[in-house]
């Protein structure tokens, strides 16, 4: 009695269909995800969550994917009037990537977890993507997409993959195909979750922080503002984190997707090729020190689209957004506001 | 009957005295070396050859300490005209640091193996250094003592610990005590050996050669001279790479000697009372885009001495003392070769 009366009131408020308070999660249930690899990811579940209104021509819809690690959650803190995009003027959908745990991974999968979850590309999960904005939210256009680092990755995917559907495209601190000292650093953090898996020891856990550290920011930027009586803090944080092997198994599927992430792959490996397909107007936005995601295939596919390319005037590396905060959201909310037709 | 035949026949060659063939391996034993921390090295034994002639006024001897993961062997390179210390005009000591498999090491005690093997500090390899060159070798003074990275720690360190014995010093991308960034990449790096001594897992290894690649050299020289299409090489040398567990102790009593590395540590940690004390000509030798022994500290240590520092012009990184060989070796050899009483 008291499921069926569940049951009746789950069906009663599915009727009502209350509107969803801004930024609450939501799930698209896509079934069967037919991966590049052939396989399929059963049960396909991606994640997102909406900020601001649609307009009435559906015309400022803007796309937000989540870097690595990060969850549709972690995306809202860069929404909003002092933002990379105002929701007071676009609809924005932050989006939650594969293997984050929220959208289908190994640590949420009833038939496909752990190891047993296949292996997806940065295409894949731009496919998913594809199939939320037109099956799901209806959409036949973005006025953009934009993303950090894996986010910018899926961005730049989309605007190969998609010709035509986002006018613009915002890549901050990615890449459209890692540089190898990229692949190097990705490889080395899969055999550490590796590593982990076997030994579930806290030591593998650490050394995971240890490379987030080294890499996060220059070692001239350390130089500055890490002082050597900072390290008992440093070295406790490193020793303090932990997470349980299912979340080891997410990593690897995002790492893995980084790892062979090439807009190019499907156009003989050419940048050029690739870039000839792309129709939106693209910013690239790097930092000369970042040294996780380098900055030189972002500068170089710049270069071949004729695209915009702003290199922050720091060093603060990949995590160092925040260091030239004000110039980013400029330079993002003026290049998404900017009128259409000036494609250079 | 024919182990008496043996033991006379050695004990005839050691009567014979037979001169030693130039770079041979040789062992100090030194019995018990009381370390820093109070503990006893037992069967404390160090390794080194000889390459040169002492001259007739026992004034020509440069000591050359090894860099991590370094044996006498490997030092063996550096020595020569073309190298960093001419054999044709120094008695040239290359001796094996502690911990490094030649002399007293986890791997090789008897009495103290693996685990029980005591922490030690570079200021513990300089004792017993200065124990070979005296007691063993019965030099009361040395023309020099230099080395690379960790080698180079060990010269900054008999500056300080032995005042007016070595008339000169030359460290080369190393450090008289670690920065930030260097200390957590080796806290890094001994989590890992940790988690090895766990799981004995490949991935273990394999993660170590990743971060030797990634702060080897500098992410732009990689992204200049690391193509894509060599990854498959690299990634196969990075899994192909293994070693046994008494290995990774050995280096485990070397990363830790480093990261407790401090000349000043005896003197209220400052630098200043440390370099108050050195009586040597120091020559200080870096790469700007050094990732593995930042250059900083060693800037700073020069700059309170009034040494001369070297930066040399490339961004090669702490492996890439190669890209500038030359200049390298002209820069020590000249500095080795100048006339005394100069100091500045």
């Amino acid at each position: 009695m008291v499921s069926a009366l569940l049951i009746g009131l789950s069906f009663l408020t599915l009727l009502v269909q209350e509107p969803r308070a801004q930024g609450e999660l939501q799930y698209a249930e896509l079934g069967q995800c037919l991966l590049e690899s052939g396989e399929v990811l059963e049960n396909c579940r991606v994640a997102y969550r909406i900020f601001g209104e649609l307009s009435s021509d559906s015309s400022n819809a803007v796309l937000f994917p989540t870097q690595f690690m990060g969850t549709s959650a972690t995306v809202a803190p860069y929404i909003g009037a002092d933002g990379l995009v105002d929701d007071a003027e676009h609809f924005v959908i932050a989006v939650d990537a594969f293997g984050n745990g929220v959208s289908s991974s190994p640590s949420n999968s009833s038939t496909q977890p752990g190891d047993s979850f296949p292996r997806l590309t940065i295409r894949d999960m731009v496919a998913s993507q594809y199939r939320l904005v037109t099956e799901v939210l209806g959409l036949s256009s973005l006025r953009g997409v934009m993303g950090i680092s894996m986010g910018g990755m899926q961005a730049f995917e989309w605007a190969v993959s998609h010709p035509g559907f986002a006018e613009k495209i915002v890549a901050i601190a990615s890449s459209p195909r890692l540089a190898s000292y990229d692949i190097v650093l990705w490889e080395t953090v899969l055999r550490i979750l590796s590593a982990y898996q076997e030994c579930e020891c806290q030591e593998a856990v650490s050394a995971l922080m240890g490379i987030a550290f080294l890499t996060g920011s220059s070692p001239d930027y350390h130089a500055r503002l890490t002082p050597r009586d900072s390290l008992p803090g440093i070295i406790g944080r490193m020793d303090s984190q932990m997470f349980a092997v299912p979340i080891a198994q997410n990593l690897a599927v995002q790492v893995r997707a980084m790892i062979g992430h090439n807009v190019a792959a499907p156009y003989d490996d050419s940048l050029e090729q690739a870039a000839a397909r792309v129709k939106a107007k693209v910013l690239v936005i790097v930092t000369p020190e970042d040294h996780v995601v380098t900055p030189a295939p972002a500068l170089e596919f710049a270069e071949v689209l004729g695209a915009e390319a702003i290199q922050l005037p720091n060093d603060c590396g990949h995590n160092g957004l925040r260091c030239d905060s004000e110039m980013l959201s400029q330079a993002t909310q003026g290049f998404l506001a900017d009128e259409l037709g000036r494609k250079m």
